[in-house]
């Protein structure tokens, strides 16, 4: 057993703050799904949760996934039928709780992430050394301007924030999940 | 001075391979611009250079990098203005070699980065020691099914891949540049 083994991934469109700090269900985006598949596959990843209340976009994500994964793009891209069947759809949090559990190993721990800094967040190296243990770890990732405060203290853990070089912390949530996964479990070559 | 100050990105979309192993001139994506962008942005890139020989191509980025640097998206979104700003247009890697020398620290060294092995690979300790002497270093990444051989072949270096957990190596060029800066500018917080 590795590291990988027990963490899952979820990408939260509800509740999330939009520009002006209301609470809002954000649309999925197509290039999360694969970016996001893709950077989970290589790292080994269980599970990527794409969590939403919206029925219509729930039919919309399992459109795009069995295009990938059973229809005309699984022959088309082979590599990427593999990183797409990883995606499950989940209405919310709980949902997906319950999903890792029922492989069981227990409910997982929830760690999310965030680009503002908290009292409370974890270091990579600390949460590093807690998954390489048996119980699951599911990080949660939050879509268009962040999960709601809320929603953060309700969690187990909190990940600090990817800090660059510059004070600026507006990555894509793409280009946050791989940076989050690459420090957790990534090796130098 | 420090690493970030030196250091360049350049995304090729002509000569790569298309998923036929073919030479192409790729399209340029509206997501690239944005995440690596960003990224760059958070890591204190001087600047992003978007490589096409494409006109109608060059005029596209200029008009998409306009609107969120000049237009109603930088009233929208000023973090959004801020990342782009960086971004560059360029014909050739020549060009982009030719605009860097021109800011006076002489011509870069070219590293391209690559999902596959090569015999010369560097590490990522390597080149972050490497780029914080004075002389500057520019990154280059390919579009599409990566940068032909040949491409490869005249860099001055080649930075390893990014290995992951599983063998599977076929993340994003925007999550790849997402990685390979975190790697080499990243610190821990």
């Amino acid at each position: 057993m590795t590291a990988s083994d027990n963490l899952y991934l979820a990408l939260i469109h509800h509740p999330v703050y939009n520009i002006n700090g209301e609470v809002i269900a954000s649309a999925v985006s197509n290039l999360d799904l694969h970016d996001i598949s893709r950077a989970a596959k290589t790292y080994g990843i269980e599970a990527f949760y794409v969590v939403t209340p919206l029925e219509d976009q729930r039919k919309l994500v399992e459109r795009i996934v069995s295009h990938w994964t059973e229809g005309a793009g699984a022959k088309y891209n082979p590599d990427r039928c593999e990183a797409l069947r990883l995606i499950k759809m989940a209405v919310s949090l709980e949902d997906v709780r319950d999903d890792i559990a029922s492989n069981g190993g227990g409910a997982p721990a929830t760690v999310v992430t965030d680009a503002r800094p908290h009292a409370r967040s974890i270091s990579y190296d600390t949460l590093a050394e807690m998954i390489k243990g048996e119980h699951p770890y599911l990080l949660v990732f939050g879509t268009a301007w962040g999960l709601t405060r809320e929603f953060i203290d309700k969690a187990d853990y909190v990940l600090a924030p990817i800090m660059g070089r510059s004070g600026y912390n507006h990555l894509s949530v793409r280009s946050a999940a791989a940076i989050v996964l690459d420090r957790l479990l990534g090796k130098e070559t």
